[in-house]
């Protein structure tokens, strides 16, 4: 290198060539990072994800975690598919009661059967959770799981949702699909902690998400443990076992998992417990709420931000406050999902 | 090649070396195989085994079962680790008792907290899994779920086996800690399926066994979402939720599995029914007991064959009548286990 005060020409040059280098080397990892997530808009939503994930599978970071430790929890219903108008799990208790209707002929007098018989859906929501409870313990139980799971299977691959006419397991959301890929893409176990019947999700988890039935986090009932016949077969009974929602998710979680999740995803104020046991981990988390604003491409509905207020899904104003005072990333499926569902690749 | 009547000698070479050729590789598997599984006797036992896993790993044989449902659950005492002179939870218990004494004044008045601050063994051998849970709702509970398993893990950190004087996470059975590894290397998820505190045993199954929190399931307390200093917590409450033994165990397994075994191990009469689930499916499963029968290395315990009675880990007569008849392979310690514990090694 020559010496002087000037800077040389081959100094300038290898200057000149660093600098392309690391610019060329930088926008291939931009580049390479274009293509990850391609159903989502390229906003601060998707940005946070991809931040996140680098930073807890960096060795070199401070915010590292060992691949066995990365646990991410996902709600179901209005999270991974639709749940609007109902939740699927109401159109199938609903189907049922209406096959049972002829073994049960007091229920033409009893809510809420009344108003499943009466196609009475207004009836139906206002009796929301406690009645999608009260339908399932009659339509549900009674049945072994073998026999149950059968139905379901059957049922999901008969019905479709009424406004897309598209199978219910085509409902889910592309982006949140591409999101769980992602995660287990990068060492993350990825498991579902809903409100919604354990055997009614197992069925069709691992086809619609690449979600294995042990990694189902759910509402059960009691079952018994019986011979027919000589055989030994599992009775569902009607009485509710284990409610996992609101402040059942963190309960639901430390009894089938074990573990604190590193990343947690809800949509509604009956996950606000699981973000914030999420959140409560002394290392880096991801949390983020699914919002429903879209009611051109899906449905919209709040009752925070002055949407209409729902019955299925409902995200109350205080959950909003807290996401934003909390740092939990607040999803907008108008602007940040750039495809809805599934149905539509 | 020569016609002829009489076999040519290049023909003949042809035969000797493919049959040469056919006899090596016989022996180099005969030979690989002679590896597995060493603390295991080449017994019919060790030979089930490994017969099995050939088989539902085999793409080509009619009991070739995909990798996702090669599922093998494990009861852990008796069948994992020691359970005598009492389960280790027990001894546990009894320390927790006596720490937390000095708040209980009433205890020493009240079985069975009597029988443990007296160090009256053998009514609390008369109190058996019963008195267990009475004395783990006294003495495992009012606490954080955090705070418990740093309890726990000091406890182990600290105790040794009163016979072998070794810690407890060391007198674990090394033929069935090879046997998991060995099944997992095969593609199978290895599970516990136990009576015991799904609590106590989570911080300490991944270091024994290999075996991670999410794959434990077990006996399990009420807990309760609460924010403590505005920080949530899950705190411990007296009240059993579930019991996961005997006609439990298949409740377990439905429940936080959602999928049927194909191998299952056990050594008493709470894992019959577990066994009994697993031989209902439709392919090719093994089922295993491990039967104690070794008082010089470790204890002899039936009332099976005439060995003394005992309150913890109980095989019936009864029971070995079923597995006799039903095809379960009965594991004798004394016959067909090289090496009981892991720390001979």
């Amino acid at each position: 290198m020559i010496r002087g005060n000037a800077p040389s020409v081959s100094r300038l040059s290898w200057f000149a060539a660093a600098l392309l280098t690391l610019l060329c080397s930088a926008t291939t990892r931009a580049a390479e990072k274009d293509h990850l997530l391609p159903s989502w808009n390229h906003t601060p939503a998707r940005q946070a994800i991809i931040d996140f994930v680098a930073k807890v599978t960096d060795p070199h970071s401070p915010d590292f975690v060992p691949a066995a430790d990365r646990i991410a929890t996902f709600d179901n219903d209005g999270t991974l598919w639709t749940e609007h108008p109902m939740y699927t799990q109401m159109a199938f208790a609903i189907d049922r009661v209406k096959t049972l209707a002829s073994k049960h002929p007091d229920w033409k007098d009893q809510q809420p059967y009344k108003a499943v018989l009466e196609n009475d859906l207004q009836a139906l929501g206002e009796s929301g959770k406690k009645g999608l409870v009260e339908l399932i313990l009659a339509s549900h139980t009674d049945i072994t799981t073998t026999d149950f799971e059968a139905v379901v299977k059957e049922w999901f691959a008969t019905h479709r949702h009424p406004r897309f006419d598209q199978p219910y397991t085509q409902c889910t959301y592309k982006p949140m699909v591409e999101l769980l890929a992602y995660l287990r893409a990068n060492g993350f176990r990825t498991f579902i902690v809903s409100g919604g019947g354990i055997e009614f999700m197992r069925p069709i988890t691992l086809d619609c998400y690449g979600i294995p039935p042990e990694q189902v986090v759910g509402t059960t009932i009691k079952t018994r443990f019986e011979m027919q016949d000589g055989k030994p077969v599992l009775m569902r009974l009607p009485e509710i076992n284990f409610i996992d929602d609101h402040d059942g998710k963190p309960v639901g979680i430390n009894q089938f998992i074990g573990k604190r999740p590193i990343a947690s995803f809800g949509n509604s104020g009956g996950d606000r417990e699981m973000l914030q046991w999420t959140s409560a981990g002394e290392g880096l988390s991801l949390k983020m709420l699914v919002f429903h604003d879209d009611a051109k491409r899906e449905y919209a509905y709040g009752p925070a931000n002055g949407l209409p207020d729902t019955k299925f899904g409902a995200f109350p104003q205080d959950l909003m406050e807290e996401a934003e005072q909390s740092g939990w990333v607040v999803i907008s499926m108008k602007d940040d999902w750039e495809t809805i569902f599934t149905f539509e690749e």
